[in-house]
């Protein structure tokens, strides 16, 4: 049920190690003794990190994996509108952050669950991508519906299936959607979809100075 | 350069969406503001969540990503003799937590570099391997030298190229490795390596009362 997209990040496009990516920032105490932290290189290291000025232990932060489903079902794609934020009313795969404790074919099942209230079997890995910026990698599944039943979860305003030339490519929530969907219309045109590694490189924005 | 695997983690077998899976029970302070947590399932989730009781923020804790490669030169393949914690003193191939601000391919390469001195050109993602017990996902690229050399970084005490048949089974760091080369032998046998995804299910392991 955990949704902590953050479309709002910005951070500086290209690779440096010793920029503070990701949410380090925020952390500003120490989850293990609750002392205050700074942010420096540690010793040994290459990358701005949380440390605690009392204690003197770290708080990683890693990227995260979301996992969903690619639904097919009689030449449909099964699709649902947001209804919350971020990406408020636009169309998604079902998808959401892993848990520990699940796989990601089981996490993916969960979401589809939860957000479409269908019951799928995975198939397969359809895609990895990789958003480097954000600190996220989506893992999409191919799966089937078991029964021919969905409706809104309490995360989706609509859920509908899609033949592919009615997709809402206008309004898709999430730039790993339509490369997940570009993706797999390619494939489906030469023949059956197969598994694709990707990155998709978000270049940092800067605001102009009003 | 960090090492945090929790190889002494006990946790119960099977899904059980109310347990505090992961090392929730050690995030004690909030990293926002400081105040204490308590660990409570929250409105409208389903697992146990630290819950700051001042601010009422929660601290989510997400599966993380192990990158590597899988490097073949000669039908040989590199390995790395770990001189840290955990599993010092075994063998591994090149493999740590991916960052924020890198993709899967880009962490697996520098990993390569770091432990083993290695310039790689990954080929393709060969393995994916959840672990949902401890909260890892294993993605393991094939990979070439671009050049042949190597030497050990500050995480080895040895790096060495194995026939297929020489890969010292009897000390591998990881099961993560141990099925990542069998799958990888399996393929060689009848072929070319291809992508696997798969679930490694470790199972809880009680400790008997004395």
């Amino acid at each position: 049920m955990q949704d902590r997209r953050k479309r709002d990040f910005r951070g500086p496009g290209g690779t440096c190690k010793s920029l503070p990516w990701g949410n380090i920032r925020k952390i500003n105490f120490c989850q293990f003794c609750g002392g205050p932290n700074k942010h420096e290189i540690p010793d040994g290291e290459e990358k701005v990190r949380a440390i605690c000025t009392r204690c003197g232990k770290i708080t990683y932060e890693n990227p995260k994996m979301v996992v969903g489903c690619l639904i097919e079902h009689d030449k449909k794609i099964l699709m649902c509108r947001r209804t919350i934020h971020p990406s408020y009313g636009l169309w998604t795969l079902p998808a959401g952050y892993m848990e520990i404790g699940e796989s990601a074919a089981e996490g993916a099942i969960r979401e589809t669950w939860e957000e479409a209230n269908a019951e799928v079997e995975v198939q397969s890995l359809f895609a990895q991508l990789d958003i480097p910026l954000i600190g996220q990698t989506y893992m999409i599944f191919l799966a089937k519906l078991k029964n021919p039943h969905f409706s809104p979860g309490p995360e989706s305003s609509e859920c509908q299936l899609f033949e592919l030339d009615d997709i809402p490519y206008d309004s898709l929530a999430f730039s790993s959607m339509l490369v997940t969907l570009n993706l797999y219309i390619e494939d489906i045109k030469v023949g059956r979809p197969k598994f694709h590694y990707g990155v998709i490189n978000k270049r940092y924005v800067g605001h102009p100075i009003l």
